[in-house]
């Protein structure tokens, strides 16, 4: 039997079926983070992730400090997804002896610069040799106030869905470096986008002090896959409103002139590293971070997303749904 | 410049002094775990480990839930070396395609017995597709009472340097794997040895109820490399007497078959996972736990060992001291 035979989710279904969370409030596979008390006010939060070359990254394409930004960011977003601190990192490197000084020095700098953004300390790691491919593991460990990490399956009906920032660039991005587009103007914003992700640290922390906001997630994966993480986890239904999906200026016109469909981008595409939350409308009314609503979500079928157009520019988009394989 | 000018340590003497453990009883990269301080009394231990194929392991030859304990058993250890409780593991791995799912979960069943084993839940992870080699990053998470975490820094003068266990058996189960030599008898317990490390965590936690034991490290790069370790982070020379290094029945008896020095594997061969410890000789005299006294530590060139031969059988030993590069 072969890997392909179950898939990822397979797996890793599998291996949380098996795994132990223990007693208490422990959350385990399954969310952004793991979530484990302490008895100080505080539980501590954990993230770990791996890239390897040619699977989530092509080592001529992508300059090494924004490598290194990048492997930082999507662990430190895991931690902003919970509503969390982000507090130290911990790197594991395997190195081909092909690579240069200077590239792991520039890779080690843009590491860096993300952890001084966001207020990391780098505590430890590992390094070994790789006898090909680069592969990169990071963990990020931050800490949030006793049972204030919010996790996917904390929605309720009636919520309303929302999301910081736009959606797409990302994906768009990669799309452009993937068929060699020239990036110019708005195009190499997108490729920035997809290169140097901005993990909603403050927007986290933030929304993590609103007893309104019920779950959150990070969008790594488009939001039409993301969201259905939270609905299976809430056993909840959703509608959303493409017309009022976020979209950016860039994302709109590098679209309208090459005739690639936004949305596409935007429901799809990975990698926004924005925060997905669902939050009761009075709570909505009063919050003070930008944001946009894009739905509702209600009892019914768990997980079922109803996509709803609304706009001219969006009455001929028949959304698919989403699957990884 | 290539890596290999400033090699392994270089690039992680870079590394650390770039990176920036922030204020309070923090410890960043240098010993086996970081220590993270909180304020209900405990310490959170971490410690990360890769292993890549044919750089670790050969595939073929390690049975799937054998590389599982192991992978798992490596960190533990990094806990046990600092007198802590492990508590929760993450594992993440790059999977080729070829790898079957029967492959798979043999190596989870061999991951978790090692987690049953020692009282970890495992917490989280990311699995990943490869292009080619197997790699595997296992994050593992402990505790300890605040401020008694055992560095590799606190070692005083006058300490008698101890182990557990025995060395070199690891190491010497590598050669019979490497050669291809039949396992068979003590030969296959050596083997055994190697690829199925017993992490030292009961003794672990109990040397650090004892005031008296200042500094502790686990033995994975073998005793003559990182006993330098705790010398030079203590600012300490030593004189070991090769004739006190604990040799198993089974070394000694596969040494003598083949025409080997023991004292070789036992010194500069890696992967005992036993532990190091230094501790003053008064609290030595109560100590319940079983241990061998190898040497004592002194003022003097910092990281420097006199390997003192006492036996007939060592005297033609001439210890050429250990360099990984």
């Amino acid at each position: 039997m072969k890997l392909s035979d179950i898939g990822e989710f397979g797996l890793i279904s599998e291996i949380a079926s098996a795994s132990s969370p223990g007693p208490g409030r422990v959350v385990g596979i399954g969310d952004d983070c793991a979530v484990m008390p302490r008895n100080d006010g505080f539980d501590t939060l954990v993230s770990t992730d791996m890239l390897v070359e040619d699977v989530h990254f092509i080592l001529d394409d992508i300059p090494p400090e924004l490598l290194g930004w990048k492997s930082a960011s999507v662990n430190i977003s895991d931690i902003a997804a919970m509503g969390g601190q982000p507090e130290a990192a911990f790197l594991s490197f395997a190195l081909p002896e092909t690579l240069s000084l200077d590239y792991i020095r520039a890779f080690l700098d843009g590491f860096r610069k993300a952890l001084d953004c966001f207020g990391l300390s780098l505590l430890g790691g590992d390094t070994t040799s790789s006898p090909d491919k680069l592969s990169i593991s990071v963990t990020v460990i931050g800490h949030c106030k006793s049972g204030t990490a919010r996790l996917r399956s904390g929605a309720l009906p009636g919520d309303l869905v929302c999301v910081t920032g736009c959606l797409g660039d990302s994906a768009a991005g990669l799309r452009i470096i993937l068929e060699g587009l020239p990036r110019s103007g708005p195009s190499s914003e997108l490729v920035l986008r997809h290169y140097r992700p901005q993990p909603r640290v403050n927007q986290g922390l933030l929304l993590s002090t609103c007893p309104g906001v019920h779950a959150m997630m990070d969008i790594s994966d488009g939001i039409a896959s993301d969201l259905v993480h939270i609905l299976k986890a809430s056993h909840l239904s959703a509608r959303i409103d493409l017309g009022n999906i976020p979209l950016s200026g860039e994302l709109l016109s590098v679209c309208s002139e090459n005739g690639w469909n936004p949305l596409e981008f935007a429901l799809e595409g990975g990698e926004d590293y924005e925060l997905l939350f669902t939050i009761d409308s009075q709570s909505e009314a009063g919050l003070a971070i930008p944001h946009t609503i894009v739905g509702q979500l209600f009892s019914g079928e768990s997980g079922k997303v109803d996509w709803l157009g609304n706009g001219a520019d969006h009455t001929d988009f028949q959304y698919k749904g989403y699957t990884h394989f």
